[in-house]
């Protein structure tokens, strides 16, 4: 391992430098900005609170398009950034009015990343003793809470509650208190733009970033971040486990406005110097109380993973594929004891109620081949990872249930149905599923593919595959073709539950495209810029964006052209 | 239109020539080339004829694998090209033995581009008056063709009939006679390797290709032809509809292994000069045979498109966005008379039967959003096709039924159902479907999510979407972008669908995974070039493929390096 490891240092000196100073560039000349055509509106809450969305506004006397806006201020154009300083800490007042009290953070650890943050104090936020200040607790007792009616907003665009149906407040609390839907929202991260994560809802997409022991840099992840939430991710996770880990995500957490989730047993490692079997309880413990002091809003947590599973996987054509799940059956192989994350549940939960941490019980266990899927290791630990669902609601604390991975297609559909049954209808994440194993390269593509499927069948929210997944670490190109992969993924999924907010905009682009507005199409495009830049390469400049073809056809051959002549010429003797 | 054409010429000018000798280039110097570690081989039919695969060769002692392989001579890089004469006519004896005669050609344009071809006569091959030869016809008098015992060996990989089971050639003999798969072949194009499309087979995938007005030469349309089968196409469609339409398609059949497909309603457009009121029975009749002569394996024909459904499409969000369907359409309207292409569908079949062309009833009214998306006109044509396909079968015309288009997830299986009632389960051949229109610039991706899932429920053949659909004409990067999309969704279907030949694949893979064997992952994969650029993008060049993990996660945090470590410390006690 040592000549790795020096190896991989050579190649860092190589490559390293460069890429933190152009990530530093980049963060300097940030600026807030629009897609074409685009302009962000906020909606407003009882409490006078802006709700965002991005207006697509179209040409001629076409109405405007309102869609869910994931970019915070970054997609305001009228807003000045500030990276150095974090985002403005919306929340405050909300939390505030909670029996929460300051206390004295454990871990004084500061980010020379925010250097221009002011009022930086060492106090967080914490439950008062014996209070239960999580969005379950308010939901189970009736409370409609400011961040559900946020969400009930965000869900539907409509004013009042008559209009929002389905989606109404009350609706939101309803689901929480069933455990059916999340808001992740720990009460230290006030920058948070509240979302809601349900099967009733929007389909939800969430972006992996953080650094390897092999490359990148603050800088790099918090661009990493800004340029998630720009195409589109629900949540971040921040799965780093190279160099200062702690810095890093107080970095991304002060400048995110979605959700951002860890997974702990990372920086725990981290701490013993990478030796899975020195790993404990009270490593593990004060990480958790570490991050929940930091804001993180959801923990990956393995405790599904037993003891007696490890066999049943060690047999398989691809083991064990969950870098969380792999330390974990180190661990206990090494130690002849129990998950340690198991034993300990209850107290990671009360650590998880004290700063509404939600968790999202890890899938150690899932399958990382087709032919591994659904095997009875994978579906063992999600009987377990159901009765620690239960647990954790006992605390209070929401819960989310990972799932895998690698499924054929027609094998997808169990793994829904078995979630809601023995995970007792909690939210369901999975990543992916992969379809096929053929096609590194396009890893994006083959998990999309399940991933729409699973979200059409109720999954709640997709983990995006870049193109280098099995391959290596993504880039910033990779992120953006993940997420739009992702982002068209849950849309399909989203359009099949027939969700009111999701059709508009298909049906928006049909009419425009039937009507040669190409300048719209380009605009309610998920990615106009490659829309656009498309359209130009095959399109004589002096046709551009005006002509009623395109050279896919040629005029004579365009069926649009003909169609719109049929019904111009014949439309009265056909009646219409 | 006139200033638009004009427009377009101007744009040509810049670009054409360009493009045309950069095509010539690449022919030029173009070299029959296997992917990393493959070969081609040849499995050997009863007549001594070679059935190509390419065997994918791994290192150490892993067995190899035998991959379907649709690249012709292009692929075996043993063999010498000249693209310029033309590939060897393979399936001469077997024609020969037939109740043929040959005959003079009814049209006597060659193409330029063949310039070396040798022993180029006016002769061509037709049925004799009265005899029935084509697969339908033998499979329903009991007769095994050569081409049925060559689909059993491609389809199957295995030599003896005992060991092919489902795939026998008998078994092959009785889909196609009970209209369940076609086996496209017409008796002048002796140079295809034949193929089955069948919901039974392995799904397939066409290419389209073809110049537009706007863009194009011979030269780029035989090297488009040469690199989708180099991608995996498993039947081409040349949608020329510019210039030298009849050279064009003679220059890519006689270069083709894999079978040919046209809208010859575009070709009788361009005799009249674009104008669709001037099509009549007879310019269309004079093309479908001098196609049929030239050796195109099937025809598009939209005849299930009545006059009486041209309102319910023009009552349509997006109305008609089938080319052919459009045309048509707009005759019916102009001469408010019945679809010409209906009315005289039984001498089409007449022309079909005499030379083998199978049909491919073209859906004019398919969908062209979500919005339109299995309405009443969509469902009005199906069933009219299906009676169509009725009345060829009584000429023992093969036929497959073309379907949409733009689909939303939850509408996909009803249109898989749909057709297998009211086309009496004739091979579905869908275009996609696209799942959200939302994304122009990725729509080989949004439909490849509908084709993924309909080649599950059942489709026999999906028509590639590349990524420049409604947008412009694609160049050889989006070509290639679509075959790979198309290829994973065929793939994924196959694995879904538990195809003996599908999930070898992907099983080698996983394996070479585990193992870290990364030339043989690269080798495996889909796209071979892609994969390894991929991983050496983020790879130190002193650690590429021979060290036990990628940069995604590290050395530490490698689940399948800590995975095979339990495995081989704790293999005992856990019993392995």
């Amino acid at each position: 391992m040592e000549l790795e490891i020096k190896n991989s240092d050579s190649f860092e000196q190589l490559n390293r430098k460069k890429a933190r100073e152009d990530a530093m560039d980049r963060i300097l000349s940030l600026k807030a900005e629009s897609f074409p055509q685009s302009e962000r509106v906020y909606l407003t809450m009882s409490d006078g609170t802006g709700v965002p969305f991005r207006q697509i506004n179209l040409t001629g006397s076409n109405p405007s398009v309102m869609v869910y806006d994931t970019a915070g201020v970054y997609g305001d154009s009228g807003a000045s950034l500030d990276l150095y300083s974090g985002l403005s800490p919306i929340r405050e007042q909300w939390i505030k009015n909670r029996e929460v009290e300051k206390v004295e953070s454990l871990n004084k650890e500061r980010s020379s990343f925010l250097k221009n943050k002011s009022g930086y104090t060492d106090l967080i936020y914490r439950a008062k003793t014996g209070k239960r200040i999580t969005q379950l607790a308010y939901a189970r007792a009736g409370i409609v809470t400011p961040e559900m009616e946020f969400v009930a907003i965000r869900e539907s665009q409509k004013l009042s509650p008559e209009e929002q149906g389905e989606f109404s407040a009350e609706k939101i609390r309803q689901e929480v208190a069933a455990g059916r839907a999340i808001i992740p929202a720990n009460i230290n991260h006030l920058e948070l733009e509240p979302m809601i994560i349900g099967s009733k809802f929007l389909v939800k997409v969430n972006s992996n970033i953080g650094n390897s022991s092999m490359s990148s840099s603050v800088e790099e992840e918090v661009e990493k971040l800004v340029w998630s939430v720009r195409w589109g991710a629900d949540t971040v996770m921040d799965l780093s486990t190279g160099r200062n880990i702690h810095e890093t995500r107080e970095a991304i957490i002060r400048n995110s406005p979605v959700p951002i989730g860890t997974v702990p047993l990372y920086q725990a490692l981290e701490k013993v110097n990478g030796i899975a079997e020195n790993l404990s309880w009270d490593v593990f413990r004060e990480t958790l109380i570490e991050q929940a002091e930091q804001g993180v809003d959801y923990f990956t947590i393995h405790a599904g993973l037993l003891k007696d599973f490890v066999p049943m996987a060690a047999r398989r054509m691809t083991g064990i594929v969950s870098r969380g799940g792999s330390i974990v059956a180190n661990w206990c192989m090494h130690h002849n004891q129990e998950n340690f994350l198991y034993t300990h549940f209850r107290e990671i939960c009360e650590i998880c109620a004290s700063y509404d941490v939600a968790l999202s019980l890890g899938d150690g266990l899932r399958p990382g081949s087709c032919y591994d899927a659904n095997d009875e290791a994978q579906f063992a630990e999600l009987k377990v990872l159901g009765e620690l669902a239960k647990t954790a609601w006992e605390y209070d604390v929401q819960v989310m249930i990972e799932g895998p991975g690698h499924v054929p297609l027609d094998l997808i559909k169990v793994n829904m149905e078995q979630e809601i049954r023995d995970c007792y209808s909690a939210p369901f994440y999975t990543l992916g599923p992969v379809v096929t194993d053929i096609a590194p390269g396009y890893d994006h593509f083959t998990s999309g593919i399940g991933a729409a499927v699973i979200g059409w069948y109720g999954c709640a929210m997709l983990c995006y595959v870049t193109p280098k997944e099995h391959l290596g670490f993504p880039n910033r190109e990779d992120v953006k073709q993940g997420m739009i992969a992702y982002k068209i993924a849950a849309h399909a999924a989203d359009v099949a539950k027939h969700h009111p907010m999701a059709v508009i905009r298909d049906h928006a682009m049909s009419k425009a495209r039937f009507e040669f507005r190409w300048l719209d199409q380009f605009a309610l495009a998920l990615d106009p810029y490659t829309a656009q830049r498309l359209y130009n390469e095959s399109t004589p400049e002096e046709c551009r964006n005006v002509d009623h073809f395109c050279s896919m056809c040629g005029p004579k051959f365009c069926s649009m052209r003909i169609s719109r002549t049929i019904k111009e010429k014949y439309g009265r003797e056909m009646g219409l």
